[in-house]
């Protein structure tokens, strides 16, 4: 099929400008030809456009600075994507970090990531996990329930020191997201609710324990989220609660943390969110609610990672097989699937797919692409459209770099792909391919 | 809470035989004592019953041996819990195995398992999988696609010899299964549909291939399927078209292979399915079959994989958090979850669990049992009944043997757990630990 010069001009780029189609008809990742990428690591290939990272994360950064308090930071979720290399990037981006669990933590610390600007979230940190945190000297504890709060009080404790924490408020906001990432609404396995007198309770206690630091509070409306509203909702009620945790305990609220996060667009059909303009009414929202309520404006904090890193990533993979099944539909098979990327399988979410080495022809190919897994509902989408693929082609899955290569499993015994890196149009390793080396290693 | 004996008379095991109650209330398994393990293990702590296994392995390979044709065997579906250690109790049981892809290939060969006995199935083996596969000496092709034959004929050709292989057909039956477990129907990214005329296709060009041996056809209708009539139906279809086969292409089918999967017994909802009855019931059905259409009986193989560990399996894990919301619900907040265990998340899969360390208790705690992960949707159960736990307590989900390990992840750079397998009452690691090193092997 011949090239389509035409359709090239009238569409430079592709959902988002860091991916173009070259005049051979290779689709281009942040300047970057893609078939040649897959030539030289191989396939599945997951990339990473750094300098569209470092750019999200100068968008939150800037204004922060320039919309809310002194002293207010972005602190990129990394459970979205977490590798080493992603802290030292978010690090010279002068971000803190949000992490859920020992492993990043110890990722975290493994590329030198100043740990006093970590904040350690989780609804269920064991007394381990407590004090490996703070022997790795984490900042501020996301207090997520009563039993951590006295875990963390007895181990600070022993340790002779004061811990500083946030308590996990859940403000009851339903952000109308996918149920599996709506965090807010108080029937949650997450922090405190306002609404029971739970977030008042735990607030007293915290308090009262001689070796924790209270500084504020913590809420997380939910993911995915595409208009400023649902944080002006949840700021609006912070503060409200705040006033009464002043009122109620003399506590003045130091600290606010809203957490994530706003919505990336993965196809046409979503919305570009302009980060700077939602954090701009979100200032004005804050100053006002703060103004009414006779609160200091306290420090804020918001947790970006699917925004940071999800249009910096994409996913190549090489076609198998292409099963034409007359009255049903077309099934395009590709070398890696849900063990690479499972949530077209947890939440039917919506991907943008282009056959990268004929990126120039007419994508009239209806399809479903299924990965290799042996299951049926290993599937990347369906009701997608492509140029015709052939046995040896390469499938561009856009939009990849959050929570595929962290949710990432060697079902099948499947080795995960490595993310290649790709800064001012230079490709390095930012994680290597697994091998069976790897997949036996804990093998007795 | 004082012990409660008269229950304990009453149902002397939970379940399943292998899981019984300690008269200090402890929850046992395979005769070993819970509490115990999770002492010398730590948790979350997957543990194997080695004589389960064995005595499913027997059942299989000797209902086979009495009501099939000689030569009938069972192939253990290893993607249900692939690790070194389990090939080599199949293998010592004279199983052969059912692979997916290079990496439980790699892991057969590692445990010394004899891959003349093994099938390879997938519905995308890439050329690299193809030549691995030779390289190694894997028995049988189970080819999905067209793409494959050629390529595998192309391999065969390359290395001068011959190939045996089976074809995979889709015998158009709905087993009114979960629709990501369902295999067998038309619309399928699996193998080639009868109705359609495919399989009589790649029947006919599979023959005309000098270098692939053609041994007969393969069929998967379903997952987790409590009576024999999927399989019959399966059988009386397969026969059919081996029948047509025979007519058309004068090809005589000399292997018949029914795939999996025969269902487990979950909670106490799900019926105890035998076996050996549907494995008889299978025979005649065939032997009829085949008598009516003037056919030679082919030797059988089945693909059992869940129903040959999922009940010789129990994950452990400490409580965290006990949450009680008013007027919603309650939330047990447990160190693991859809990290090792995605299967609710994914299928909404029901669970038995059970506080193991006052396993005599009163189950009279409703509670919803939510994991450790940053994420609404990380619960391993719903409208769940257990003891009253606390901090530190430990909760036993039962029948975790099969889809939990092996589709287990690093989400939330969560380290996977070990499996520790019991034999005579004897603990031992099959696998051990993650660690934080295992986490960083890959990382840049």
């Amino acid at each position: 099929m011949p090239a389509c010069p035409s359709a090239r001009t009238a569409a430079p780029s592709i959902l988002h400008a860091n991916v173009t189609v070259g005049p051979d008809g290779h689709l281009l990742f942040a300047g970057a030809d893609t078939v040649e990428l897959a030539k030289r690591y191989g396939t599945p290939l997951m990339l990473l456009d750094e300098g569209r990272v470092r750019e999200r994360c100068r968008t939150y950064r800037e204004a922060m600075a320039d919309h809310l308090p002194e002293g207010s930071l972005p602190l990129y979720a990394s459970k979205a994507l977490s590798f080493r290399e992603i802290y030292r990037i978010v690090e010279d981006e002068g971000l803190g970090v949000d992490v859920v669990s020992p492993g990043e933590i110890a990722t975290a610390a493994s590329a030198g990531f100043p740990l006093e600007r970590a904040f350690f979230h989780g609804n269920n940190k064991t007394d381990a996990d407590i004090r490996y945190a703070m022997d790795e000297g984490v900042g501020t504890f996301v207090v997520d329930n009563l039993e951590e709060l006295r875990a963390v009080e007895a181990e600070a404790a022993r340790r002779g020191r004061t811990q500083r924490i946030l308590l996990r408020i859940t403000p009851g906001i339903d952000p109308h997201t996918h149920v599996k990432i709506t965090t807010g609404t108080v029937d949650s396995k997450f922090g405190s609710a306002i609404e029971t007198g739970a977030a008042l309770a735990i607030a007293r206690e915290a308090i009262a324990q001689p070796h924790i630091e209270l500084c504020g509070f913590h809420c997380h409306v939910g993911s995915q989220i595409a208009s400023a509203e649902p944080f002006l909702e949840a700021a609006r009620i912070m503060v409200a609660f705040a006033a009464e945790v002043k009122d109620a305990l003399g506590f003045e609220t130091r600290e606010l943390n809203l957490g994530g996060g706003f919505g990336v667009r993965y196809t046409e059909a979503d919305p570009e969110v302009n980060i700077a303009a939602n954090i701009r009414e979100l200032g004005a929202c804050l100053a006002d609610a703060c103004a009414e309520a006779g609160l200091r404006p306290p420090q804020v904090f918001l947790e970006p990672g699917r925004s940071i890193v999800a249009d910096a990533g994409m996913t190549l993979y090489t076609v198998g097989s292409v099963k034409e099944i007359p009255g049903f539909r077309n099934y395009v098979s590709i070398d890696g699937g849900m063990t690479d990327n499972p949530r077209y399988t947890l939440y039917q979410s919506e991907y943008t797919v282009v056959l990268a080495n004929r990126a120039d022809e007419p994508a009239e190919f209806a399809c479903t692409v299924g990965g290799r897994c042996c299951e049926s509902g290993d599937l990347i989408g369906e009701g997608l459209a492509i140029a015709r693929p052939w046995r040896g082609d390469l499938l561009a899955v856009l939009v990849t770099g959050a929570y595929n290569y962290s949710m990432a499993s060697n079902y099948n015994r499947i080795c995960r792909p490595p993310i290649v890196i790709i800064r001012d149009g230079e490709a390095r390793l930012g994680v290597r391919r697994e091998t069976f080396d790897d997949l036996l290693a804990c093998d007795c």
